[in-house]
């Protein structure tokens, strides 16, 4: 039995950058698959009534960022003083704020409703997200955060095909840089790896 | 002139915390307080379009509970190793998701999908999320984490009176443990003086 655990769907989403740092991190873990008929029956057991979990030495906690954070520390992918770390986590809740707003439009029932949101999400905001994003990352040699490879690229790529879902369409579309640092992470060979193994089933 | 600013509305909002860290620190900066006539003006020469932001040595950030992590870090208001960090971390976080339900709530303007939103809200989700964090800051010598005053207790209190704005409520209401957490931190010398000072026109 291993004493690291990640609780999740059988699904990409938010708990995929876990994932990535794990392999990453070649940490030895077990993936605890939850599948949908089984959630409610599991919800009342997690700590806020949410996954991912994630566990260690018998401690359960929650919240994809902070999980990933920790994550990232330990592998020295994180800054390397307060502000470059910073950096990192304002990045990353930016990112976090947009995964609302998509949110928001792919998660919407109501046709009507969905067309309302769609017109100002496309042309405006998504738009102004991913331009500022790509800037940043030609401001930072190709990386989020402060010229080099950290847990925010894990995290941003990381969710990125949950967002492209959210979206309908590849947010990177005409962002260079952006599409070059999916190219880059998605090549570090524990992670080539995984997406190669990684259920087909896991639409989202 | 300042090295240290932050820039905010005239109200307490997801700012206040930054400034009770600023002052319980006792760092001198320089309050840039944007009034809402002037924010479609100022809006596009922020980092991601939103405030607060925070400044330091002609640097701007934005993410208020990046910024108050780092505060908190300068000011040993943080753990003492990477795992009390990622607790303090995911139960700012899931302080953040509530604060994503109320607003959705305190925000509706159309009073119909108001009245829908308010049922679940304040019979489960509110409760749900408030017994929890009770139950978290009783198993925590009275703090939200680590069993000692961190800056996730911090950014609980301070947030609280714009939470409290949106839920039309005290959410402590009948949660002992979280009001004596109140009390303690608004007792700091630092935050009683500057509550004592706080322009009563800050609604939120």
């Amino acid at each position: 039995m291993s004493a690291t655990k990640l609780i999740y769907f059988p699904l990409k989403g938010v708990g995929e950058p876990i994932r990535w740092l794990l392999k990453y991190g070649n940490i030895e873990y077990e993936e605890i698959l939850i599948e949908f008929a089984d959630w409610p029956k599991v919800k009342p057991t997690t700590p806020f009534g949410q996954i991912p979990l994630y566990e260690e030495n018998g401690k359960k906690i929650n919240e994809s960022i902070a999980i990933s954070r920790y994550l990232g520390k330990k592998l020295n992918l994180a800054g390397e003083n307060d502000w470059e770390n910073l950096e990192i986590d304002a990045i990353v809740d930016t990112i976090n704020d947009l995964r609302l707003k998509l949110k928001k439009y792919g998660y919407e029932k109501d046709e009507k409703i969905k067309e309302q949101i769609k017109g100002p999400l496309f042309n405006e905001i998504l738009p102004y997200y991913m331009e500022k994003i790509e800037k940043l990352a030609e401001a930072n040699n190709g990386y989020l955060a402060i010229n080099k490879l950290t847990w925010a690229d894990f995290y941003f790529i990381g969710v990125l095909d949950y967002f492209n879902y959210m979206a309908e369409m590849d947010i990177l579309e005409n962002r260079p840089v952006l599409q070059k640092l999916r190219e880059n992470v998605t090549n570090i060979p524990a992670i080539k790896e995984w997406i190669a193994v990684r259920p087909d089933t896991w639409y989202m």
